[in-house]
This record gives structure tokens, C-alpha cells and sequence, in this order.
């Protein structure tokens, strides 16, 4: 039974999962770690953590569930710190956006009978800001979140019922869980969610350039504008590592749009902009 | 006073400037003529309007205030159709999306002391979807309503009366109006209406032909994806003619996003990448 959990960064993500857990029954201890004292702060007024832990290794430790909630070098980072210091009676989980880079280290440091097991984790769920302050108990419900679990990893029977359990306590959060390979993690998350990030980026940057000293044109575009740079908000603190961790899978995919756009350019007023309108429903049909 | 208005097309804008109009305490009469008679007969019972007229020539020489409501191809057919039988005591206005063909024909075939006056008109709203049944008496509150008024136009008292009055009620609609010339106008809602627009929709029909065939990969995507491709619904039949009618302004925008994408794609692991996250940023900045 799981009943002493650390989270490792109490960002959106990390402050989201420990209102989530308490509010759907866990009732065990959750300590937080946090690089900036502010954001462990606001988690544990918020009830989202019960105390503060100065030292990530330490808290590590004290726990059997260890939820790292960092950007991915930082995840990274402290898979090496954790991975010496850590036995079989742990669980290491996470919640990175990309799983190739993650799943290596997985295997490479955790995962034998004699080390802690590490679960990796990636919940499709977020939002353009991040932060403590932002943490909703009810960020993971209706969300998927996908395990790039590797079932050829030989986990102590104690660190696998806790993997076992935490795949429970997601459930219980009011996310659907999908298990798929990093490999085809990366190149679909590329496409369905890396792919609209920077598609937004790239037209807020654009617009801040064309129309951004005129404030008034952005009520102009209403809703549709607002909606389609919403994204544009988002950190480059947190795209950078998605970035530099699944570079060719995004780069296929930009390029894929840039053409679909030169096409659609050239076919103004041809028939074909019919085709491209119809297809575009059909993604958008139920 | 007005007190007579026929809506001409009783889609989604036609449809909610009746209800706005009622929402707003218009008390006179609203006529309605519609291409099919079922969406005719959804404004009438939803109170948008109090009779369904046969006859768009019939109906406009009765009333006092014409609205135009239908794609723009469409509104300059009924301009053709409507100047030579209606005469200075009548005002038209319409809620195009592009105003240069419009405000051609406007000069061309009203705004003479003999004629109609003619008022062209965008209200900067609208759903990704048509039809009188999503018809809002709250779709103007709080929106932009453009008009591409020309001074040099010489209207009769009367009709110029009521353009004055028509304004009015576009502000008891709940909306701001900005008046902006023709070709500005068509310039500015490329960048900030067609853009976007094109952009869902290129990024929906991609996303079709990549997973179109694996629905669960939309629900992986989550809001951002849901998001950044809603505007992927809209219909063929209203961007066509907006296509067709600001084509050189819309190639521009395409283009320039475009070479955007490309800058990002290559930079995806360089410095620049946080220049365009942090240009966007300020974009989205309040």
C-alpha cells in the first residue's frame, strides 16, 4: 500500500497531483520539493503537499512513491542523483513530455531487482501557464495519460506492486491510462500535441511583429484569435527540453505543415481549397 | 426612426441581429427571407424575426433598413438586385468578411441622393459553425463592428438618417464600432481573422491524413489540440468567396507564416528558439 509519497517539483503539474491524490482518498503523507521556495510554499497552503522537504535525495528516500514533476533535463538530472541512493522497497514515476530520452535512463539506472523501479508517465493535461498557484485538483480528469512502461524491465515484487498501485491512484485522479512504446510516443505526441504548441508560437510570434503595437486589432480577431495564440503563452523553460529531446519527430512535423500551407496558398481559388476545407472537417467531426 | 428591417439570410449573423435587435429593445418589425425555408423557419420560432418574407425584393422595398446576411458573392448578387428598386428613403448594411469588392459595388450602385444608401458592415463574430439554431442574442456583446463608411458618398438626409441610427443600434447590440478604410480593413483581418482560419485548417486536414484514423490520438491531444483546430469546422461555402475576394492579402500572411514555421524548424535547438517563445509571450501579454 502506498502510504508515503514525495513530488519532486511543485509546479502546475506536481501541485495538480497532490490535490488530485487527496481528493480522490489518499490520505497518506505527501511531501514536496521544490527549486524555488515561493512554489513549495503555495503547494502546501493550497493542501497539496503536507510539508516541505529542503533536500529532493532526502525526501526521496523518506518515501516509497517518488513523483518527479520537473522539466525533462531536470528529470534527467535527478534520475542519475536518485538512481545510487535509492532500493527496491521504491517507485520512481514522472510526468515528462517526451519519453525516449527518459525510458533510456529508465533502463540504464532503475528497473533491476536490486534498484527502484521508475514508471514512466506522461499526463495529457496542462495549461498555457504553469505554476503552483495554477494547481486544479480536477487537472488529470478526463485526461489520457500515457505509461511507456517496458515490460522486459525485472522489478522487485515489492517496487512493482507499487507501480501497480500508483497505476490505481492515477485512475482514481479521473485519467484514462494508454501504454504505448517511447518510440511511437514521441512521434505522436509530435504530431498531436508538440505540433500545435509550436504552430502557435509561430503565428504569435508572427502577429506580435505584424499587428502587436496595435492593441486594438487583437479585439479585432475576437475569439478565433484569442483561441489560436492561447499557446502562445506557454514557457520556453519547458519547450526547450521537449525541443532538444524529440527534435526530428517535430522537425517532420513542422515541415509536413509548411507544406500544407504552401499548398493551401496556391489553391485559393481553386477547387482544391474544397478538398483541404472538407478534410479539416472531417477531423473535426465526432 | 427605424421601424421596419428586413434580414436578408437568416444563417447564424442573420439570425442573432434579429435577437440582438429584440435583446436591445427594437420594437418594430423584423421580416426574414432566407435561400431554404427550414432556416427561414428556425429564426421565426426563435424569435429572430416575426415573418418570413418570400421574396428578398419584395421584403427590402418594405422595410426601412435592409440586412444583408448571406457570403459575399451572395451579397453582391442582392446589391445588383436591390439598387435600381430601392430609392433614397432606404437603408442597406451588410456583415461581410471582406469589404473591398463590397464597398466597390456600394459606391457603384448606392450613396447617391437619388438611391439606397448602402453602410458596410463586419462584425467581428461568429461560430465555427452556421445555421439559424446557434443564432445568440449575445453573439455582438462585447465584439469589434467594423465599417468601411466612405465620407465622399453623397446619401440622401433620410437614408443618411438612417445609417446614423443603424450605428446606434450596433451599439446597443453591445458591440464597438471601429470605422476603418476598405483596403486597411482587408488587410488587417487577414492577418488576425484569415490567417488563423487558414492555419486551423491546414493544421486539421494534416492532422486528418496523419491520425484521422486513430480517434483516440485526438483525446491524447487534449484541449490545446481541441483548440488549435476547432476553426477547422468551418464551411467551405463562407471561406471560399472570403478566399476569392482578399486573395493577395491572405497569400501574403500564408507565406510569411510559413517562412515562420521554417525558422522555428531550424532553430529548434538553437538560442533563436527563445526569442520566437518569448516574442510570443509578449504577444499574449495583457
Amino acid at each position: 500500500m502506498i502510504e508515503r509519497i514525495a513530488i519532486l517539483g511543485t509546479g502546475l503539474l506536481g501541485t495538480s497531483v497532490g490535490l488530485a491524490l487527496r481528493a480522490a482518498g489518499f490520505t497518506g503523507s505527501i511531501s514536496g520539493w521544490n527549486r524555488s521556495a515561493h512554489g513549495a510554499q503555495q503547494a502546501l497552503e493550497m493542501g497539496a503537499i503536507d510539508v516541505i522537504a529542503s533536500d529532493a535525495v532526502e525526501a526521496s528516500r523518506a518515501a516509497q512513491v517518488i513523483v518527479i514533476a520537473v522539466p525533462i533535463f531536470a528529470t534527467l538530472d535527478l534520475m542519475e542523483q536518485l538512481a545510487p541512493v535509492l532500493g527496491p522497497e521504491h517507485l520512481v514515476t514522472d510526468v515528462g513530455s517526451t519519453k525516449g530520452a527518459i525510458n533510456e535512463a529508465a533502463g540504464r539506472l532503475f528497473n533491476t531487482p536490486e534498484r527502484a523501479a521508475f514508471l514512466p508517465g506522461h499526463p495529457m493535461a496542462g495549461k498555457e501557464r504553469g505554476g503552483a498557484e495554477l494547481g486544479d485538483a480536477d487537472l488529470f480528469r478526463g485526461a489520457v495519460w500515457l505509461f511507456t512502461d517496458n515490460p522486459a524491465w525485472k522489478r522487485s515484487p515489492q517496487s512493482a506492486a507499487l507501480a501497480e498501485q500508483w497505476r490505481k491512484w492515477v485512475i482514481a485522479m479521473g485519467s484514462r491510462s494508454i501504454d504505448i512504446l517511447p518510440e511511437r510516443h514521441d512521434e505522436m505526441v509530435a504530431w498531436v500535441s508538440h505540433l500545435p504548441q509550436f504552430t502557435a508560437t509561430a503565428l504569435s510570434a508572427l502577429l506580435e511583429e505584424e499587428v502587436g503595437d496595435a492593441p486594438e486589432l487583437k479585439d479585432v480577431g475576437g475569439r478565433a484569435l484569442r483561441e489560436m495564440t492561447r499557446l502562445g503563452a506557454s514557457p520556453y523553460s519547458m519547450w526547450r527540453d521537449i525541443a532538444h529531446t524529440n527534435t526530428a519527430a517535430i522537425e517532420r512535423a513542422l515541415l509536413a505543415l509548411e507544406q500544407r500551407l504552401a499548398h493551401l496558398r496556391e489553391n485559393l481559388r481553386t477547387p482544391e481549397l474544397r478538398e483541404e476545407f472538407e478534410k479539416a472537417n472531417r477531423f473535426r467531426k465526432e
